[in-house]
């Protein structure tokens, strides 16, 4: 354990996070994501026992979202005609409003990224694939994180940004 | 995950516990615990985030206490002269009048185990050793759970019983 | 060994089926099945002196099959012209309607899975591929399972289906 | 599998009872018997789902006992005032006493060994050391198999004697 | 050294030869052949200092061949116009002939293998391939097995078949 | 890089400090320390070409210095008789006087740790041991950090203490 | 550390260094380059910490560019449309005129290279590539040093030349 | 270092050339060839501080050229109008001369190799190909040794024949 | 192979014998020496199928034994009161004849070796141990070759001497 | 290859000494030494073909004499009674006198170091030790050069001493 970090956050998630850069994929995956065999050429770290919001609040203190795309948040789209409802996505859209600093001055400087509007809510950072889709992205994630997860439609995929110094 | 197993105990902690035997002792340690360089000769399995209670109780459902010595849980013990509280025990004492065997016979059957009296509550369960004889018994012992318990004195040491097929 | 856990799932078994997830497929082989070979890229397990049935039937206690395609299990067809009798197969549909819990109420809960008919019978839940086609599927399986039963056509693949908490 | 070999006589066990010499120790282990950890200086082969009788009588028809020493086999002894019954040791007795070349003229040759008496039954072949003995004796054996047996008191060691060409 | 098993099969060469499976191929090579970097996929067995023939009996005593495809044993053929002689072809035959059961009963039974004529003698197990479809077939073989055989056109191709227990 | 971690802390050190519990030893060391060797049962983290006081200031950002010893720093002590002055030791008074928290209340809450008086000022928390008495503690540190630190009597090594949640 | 190599040249990195021939390339990559991802096929050091023109001044003393390319350093072109300055493009300008031996007779001798011009300035050894490009030529880089530098665009790759003895 | 070996072919070097087949090549690396990444999938031995001529001589005294072949050495040939002068190449024909039993008849038998004229001198045992050409090649090698070498040019390619027993 | 070199010499024997130096010794193993257990911290080469003789002549052909002792060849001597005879010894007493050039001119320069009289013949080359003498020698032997050879009391070790360039 | 490091050391070797800190001692081994076997803690660094001179004047352009010890130099002193010259020493003495700074002035600065005499000549920094001694010592050496000098009593080893930047 450190001062100042999420317990949560394991020494090789640390360590994982912080290795990665500009432009990395990461996925955080709920409790029946194939996260061993989709992650093959990943690092996989294990977080059994968790859920993903408590991560992804987790991981968002430390990682910034890539401020120079549209959409760096990615959420595995509804299966057409799945009556489901999704309501852990209303979980996620409020830990990015809290956490990402363009949304929140008080978590920090909103710089860097492009000039411009910039997005003025969490639904602006998130985009949504088909299933399929999403399974060919994470197959070149750089870490895939396995949780236990038990919402549906719950694997949520971020890509970092830009740390300030 | 696995049908009927909780989900908390991640794939390497499944194998670690189905490969122990009679006798190989596991300590489940608070989130201060040196694991890694006391564990240095045994398996550490990193639970971060998760406190002690949950592991107990998640692991008591699928390992048996040791039957044929006096107390096949061990607690660090207080040291002389300091004040502190442990609640924490006292979910240590609920965790093993509930899921032991012997204690509960709805947690089925009491076998196998020396004849005689047999122990009459949690207590009789429960031995406690010095700070430093805690961590010359954690040395030998077959795998150090890393959690992030934040309660004091919250270390636990079991001793693997006999499983009746 | 574990409570509750079937002796002969060894604890790599164990740990390989705990961390499959959704749509990950395992082969059981029969003897003579190059399990080495076909398994190169997958995790193998030497099961040597048992038969299939036994490892099926301690598997579908412990993993559900896939809810969410028409037929999550897969055996090798007989090769058109072939007069063999497969008479393993009727221990195959016999396991499955035991442990399948959409079969039998006893076995667990239906959900989750699509609305809708559900299988009336384990045939409803088998399919059969060409030998051929059997390998080139073993081979992007995520573990193969080495075996020694020497009945014929007894190679069986299981899709993993979604574990509820 | 091969031609004449058993087939619960995996791969690596098939290598490891090779490349034993004269001397050597292997300790056949119940299911609750710490193999990993008593084995840990050992190669350790798991044979979970299986009983120590048919590993013991599969390995005698490969592996000559020790024709030098006193007593190849040695047992774990019953805790003295223990009144359990080992009756497992019969068919010990019986698979020797069927697979010794001492013992049985149509097992093969009776050659190596001293001249003299030799062994006139099972019994003469078997010593028992008590349960602390045994863990220390194990310790150093060259590889340490772990079985599901069941019964009490199973635990078995063997010391490989000389293989005539 | 194992009771039965030839000497010069090693405890490897024990090991690979029995996690082979039906349809795998294993190369006996001769000393010039580049075994390292050809098998540089498989498993590659030092048998320095032994010719091909005592290797091929000596497997040939455990492992059956293909019963299922016309050609089981596959030579590399004289490059077209080359005068020399392959009289290590006849040593081939005689062991074939010696061990194989379907042209020997009393190596064993005939079983298994598809109805009908059989072959009538070595010749009708044994294919050639050009020089360069046999480096092609070898790069994909399961083993290659490395001697120091110095008679020319001395490699040999085996195709393991079914045992039956 | 994270968000808020100092960039000099690398991915592998940070997961390092991470792992470490309480009462656990890290040594930065000089540029002529012999880290390799004396490491040899450490981790090892290379930091060429910087000096000991980014570092030290940086990890005590990150872990706390142990609350329930006298003296969690160590330095090496002067040669009896050697004239050198040792400059460096007060950039290090200064940086661990404005990141420990007993000493800095702005640096957080002082807890845990024993009641009573408390560290007065940075030198309450530096002990002195001689040149061997330091290579024998350095020995079993959990890591030491190799610099490029060109200042004479530069090493340090810290005790990691309790970090509250 | 050794004499006469800058400490900034870990042991790890001098070995790399070293290891590379003639038209190998390395790059040096920002604190937010992606250095693991695009590394992953090749050697990547961390230098966590320092900057990019200090690890360029220090390789350029051991490692000669490319005498036998028009542009043996690339870098990473500002995106068309980007107002951007680029002051640390200046740093490296003057360090490649103070080290490249044909811009600085002092550094050592001009040799080899092809007869004709030469460069007249530092600008005659920079090319630029656009971002995209960037990537996929760091993909086949030998080596990859990861540092903290904060400036923008300031990712750099050498080839490297020919070292006369 | 063994009777009759060169001391310059160290143990490494030697197992390398045993291990090597008829057909297989190895390059003989100057010390500015970028051997470590064009031999990323061979074995790749250190000799720094050697010349290419010893070598050469060392390994032509254990390993025969390729009997089979027109050209079993390769040059890499002179870039065009270049007017470099490749005096090693001198050096090169004497050793071959000196050491291939075809041309010297007192360093062993000219056995094998196909009937006809044979090599009249070393020039028509030796090939050029292009730059580019030769380094395609010499990504397939089995091995590439690295030497310091100075001369230009002086990059040589081997293809090993049949040793006669 | 290579030229020269006998084939029963493998590539990695070959190596073994070249990293050997002055004093390290080496133990020639019969088919029934534990020489895996005995060779745990030594390098054990396979050589099964090979008797002792064949081996030993070879190896005296490529290492010289130790000039500066008495008795550079150990034999493990018979048990006292054994009858059995050790013709195998004088086998090894005609190799070593053959092959130690103090004992045959013929074989090479008589150099290095203390002045004085030097062997007048095999037998003043050769000691005798006792069994577990020879056991604890071997343990710390450079390695092991694991023979078939049947022949009894055969085991043989050599302390290698001075290599003359 | 690097500029202005000798070509003679490898990129293993310059690694090696650049990891090697104040005291850590370094063996140069003449071509009979056991390197392997001494060196089995260490690491082990091949130089066949090379002589002791060549690789300590290289060594001593990188690695400065332990200036805090009286005898940084050891030598394996002639054994009582023996003849023989050692004119190698003699070379040693002069690269010594070349390269050490307090020895030569234009090789650098003389500092760091205990003020007083200094040494006078290369004979006040070589101290010799007995052959046993000097065996003791080098195994646990920091690593060991095996180089194929053939002088005798040619072996010697250096302590590191402290760079100065």
């Amino acid at each position: 354990m450190l001062l100042g970090i999420p317990p949560i956050v394991s020494p090789l998630l640390l360590k994982t996070l912080s290795e990665m850069g500009h432009g990395d994929r990461l996925v955080i995956a709920d409790g029946n994501f194939p996260a061993e065999s989709v992650g093959r050429d990943a690092i996989v770290i294990r977080c059994d026992g968790h859920g993903v919001p408590e991560l992804l609040d987790a991981i968002l203190r430390l990682v910034p979202l890539d401020q120079y795309v549209d959409k760096p948040v990615t959420l595995m789209d509804v299966v057409p005609g799945d009556p489901v409802a999704t309501p852990i996505w209303d979980e996620y859209r409020d830990i990015i409003a809290r956490r990402d600093p363009r949304l929140n001055a008080a978590a920090g400087d909103r710089r860097p990224g492009p000039a411009g509007e910039g997005p003025s809510g969490p639904d602006d950072l998130i985009g949504k694939v088909s299933r399929f889709d999403f399974y060919d992205l994470a197959k070149s994630a750089y870490a895939v994180i396995a949780t236990s997860e038990s919402a549906q439609y719950a694997n949520v995929m971020l890509q970092k940004g830009v740390v300030l110094q």
